[in-house]
């Protein structure tokens, strides 16, 4: 079965306007998915509206231009949900980028933790991830990425009313899925590979916005704590 | 921090006993993990206990031995639960298969659909990643990968007593999180990325053993599916 193309953009958008392609736009489209002149696409900039249907009006090498049509789908909304984790090797970043963008998170935070090895963190690239990943899932928006912070300047500032899942893999053999508010903002913190420091953890158990989440019995993988926590959290609220 | 070395064996483990490795065990902890004489490492085979210490009695490039000394750790059990999947791509697949033996997954069977590209399944590959995940997550077993077997055939010989759930992307519209029965075993069904077909969908809806269930308003990729389904299972039986 062929597979709608969607593209994500970041102009405005609204019947009748006509979007000049960026140089990597116009390759995806008619050197990857090869779109001809005539084409039809899905388009969204998650600020207007939803997904839009649009139609290549001109092709090109390097450019090339599309003409908006009508909104054909409404958006679809993210729960506000972060996602805070500490740099993985590279492929189980960029895992974990493609998975929370699928389940909805609208921000995904690298963190610098006591255990963190001190990697680069290429927002740039997991930013283009996290795109991609929305235009294959059916997502009319894509979630901020963040620059690496430290852990500890996050917590300083953090907003109460924010509820911090600290997913502890030393809890293991205690599993406790959370009942989750109602309501509300969220987050969930996925440490290194290496556990969270002792400092580390006797902060976050003390503080009044911070719940000690474990996984069940078994050491989970950093990209799979992951996914575990966005999906229970989504789940205890009837998947928002 | 260092890991620890674990190590998947065919041979029977009792306190006292030899173990000859074979090459590419050997390969693994001389080579790679760099054990030396007097090293010592864990050892589980998923039948005798759970994890044993040993120790490295002789190295060499292809082959080596090692003494076996006490159980160190009991046997840490699986869930009664199996995952069935439609073959994806090679990375898909084999991240699919990391991550449902992390999550303790206890037979993986991919299985042939109407829209399943007829993908030829390499069991022995699939075999060893399930062994590697089990390994690093700290595992005493690791789960049975079988054949590629038509999804047809193994409807007509399902064993009613093991709920299926059958996870369907077109009812994504509908979220709902099935309560799963408090005990029994389970299997866990994930289309290929085409989805179901119109008959297969029909059979499956009609099967009394069969829950059809939704995961959540978005487009999930089938190995999020697979994860997320697996995580909501052991969730709803308290994580067995």
């Amino acid at each position: 079965m062929a597979q709608r193309v969607r593209l994500y953009v970041d102009q405005p958008l609204a019947a009748g306007q006509s979007l000049d392609l960026a140089a990597d736009q116009a390759h995806y489209l008619f050197a990857v998915m090869r779109l001809t002149e005539g084409a039809q696409l899905g388009l969204f900039n998650g600020r207007d509206g939803g997904e839009w249907e649009a139609v290549v009006a001109e092709t090109g090498k390097r450019k090339g231009r599309l003409n908006v049509l009508f909104e054909a789908a409404p958006p679809q909304p993210r729960p506000d949900l972060w996602l805070l984790f500490a740099p993985l090797k590279k492929a189980r970043t960029d895992m974990l980028v493609e998975k929370a963008t699928e389940l909805g998170a609208t921000r995904l935070q690298p963190v610098a933790t006591d255990y963190t090895n001190a990697e680069r963190v290429r927002e740039d690239r997991l930013a283009a991830i996290a795109r991609e990943a929305a235009e294959q899932s059916g997502a009319t928006s894509v979630p901020e990425v963040s620059g690496l912070e430290k852990l500890s300047a996050l917590l300083d500032g953090w907003d109460p009313a924010r509820e911090l899942w600290f997913c502890d893999e030393m809890r293991a053999e205690d599993p406790a899925v959370p009942e989750a508010p109602a309501e509300g903002p969220g987050a969930i913190l996925i440490g290194p590979e290496g556990g969270f420091s002792p400092a580390e953890r006797e902060r976050l158990r003390a503080l009044p916005f911070c719940r000690p989440v474990a996984l069940g019995r078994r050491i989970l993988r950093a990209e799979t704590a992951a996914i575990s926590a966005l999906t229970l959290w989504l789940a205890a609220r009837g998947f928002p």
